[in-house]
């Protein structure tokens, strides 16, 4: 076995792995721009089940958690800080006031846009590098909770809201 | 670099990738059976929220899509075959006649001991072979839709359920 054989390998092994993480990612956030796209402005006005988090809520706390990702990820400073206090911190019908509807779909959609682009821009290795949200002695005993094991949390995250989010669609007929 | 170094970092990138898709799988899991150790009977037999899925249909649901993983990753016959008519192919509420919540949640134990029992003796490169579900053509092509892909998918395919589970947890106090 060469060498460069087994680095290949190497690097066709992490290629494939992020592959799969960001594949599942993309199918979420993907699943969750179709819904939005489906739902009528009441609908995601209205509470997800009888006195639950709402959609407008939902989707603001979607967000504000997406775009965490710049800081834990180092992609640089986030951009609506300002939504950790309402859609984070402050549960639904908090009293505070929520951004527009409108307003939140664009910046889901300016959240996700400069996500990608990072994302895609990312290096193979920078993948498996700690995250900041862990300590240095703790990644290096527990060297899975990378860069890439926060966007699979995070899809799993995403995936917890979905099958909340589409109870706002109207019922299939049976 | 030596090959053997090179090597060692193929098989630990692995390893760290299997780690980091399983400790997902497990986390989520434990999860749904902390929820159903919280809940009672009455609470799992009720609609998780106005005329959408119960409790019962989701875990019987959850059950059968686990079961059908012995199948997918060539672990064997699954245990409960049965359970597709009633909580896959067909929706909650349809006349079939539903096992009882105690037998569902024996299933739901012998489905994920017996899966976690073949996963931990699966060899590590068997993860990145082709599951049955794709065929030989198309994993030339998609390489990342092996077995490993099969668990994150399924990983996410609970948390989409218990994001609609907790929904049946009293409300929190304000």
């Amino acid at each position: 076995m060469s060498t460069s054989l087994t680095t290949n390998t190497s690097l066709a092994t992490k290629t494939l792995f992020i592959k799969m993480a960001l594949s599942a990612w993309d199918i979420h956030n993907a699943r969750i721009n179709k819904l939005l796209d489906a739902l009528s402005d009441e609908q995601l006005g209205a509470d997800t089940a009888t006195g639950r988090n709402s959609g407008i809520y939902l989707l603001g706390h979607l967000i504000a958690v997406n775009d965490g990702l710049f800081q834990i990820l180092g992609f640089g400073e986030r951009l609506y800080p300002q939504l950790d206090k309402i859609f984070v911190e402050s549960p639904d019908k908090s009293g505070l006031e929520m951004p527009s509807l409108n307003d939140l779909k664009e910046y889901w959609k300016k959240v996700n846009d400069k996500l990608t682009d990072h994302i895609l821009h990312m290096p193979e290795d920078e993948w498996f590098t700690r995250h900041t949200k862990v300590s240095e002695d703790d990644f290096v005993k527990e060297p899975h909770r990378n860069k890439l094991n926060i966007i699979i949390n995070r899809t799993n995250h995403t995936s917890y809201h979905l099958g909340q989010l589409i109870y706002l669609s109207p019922k299939k007929a049976d």
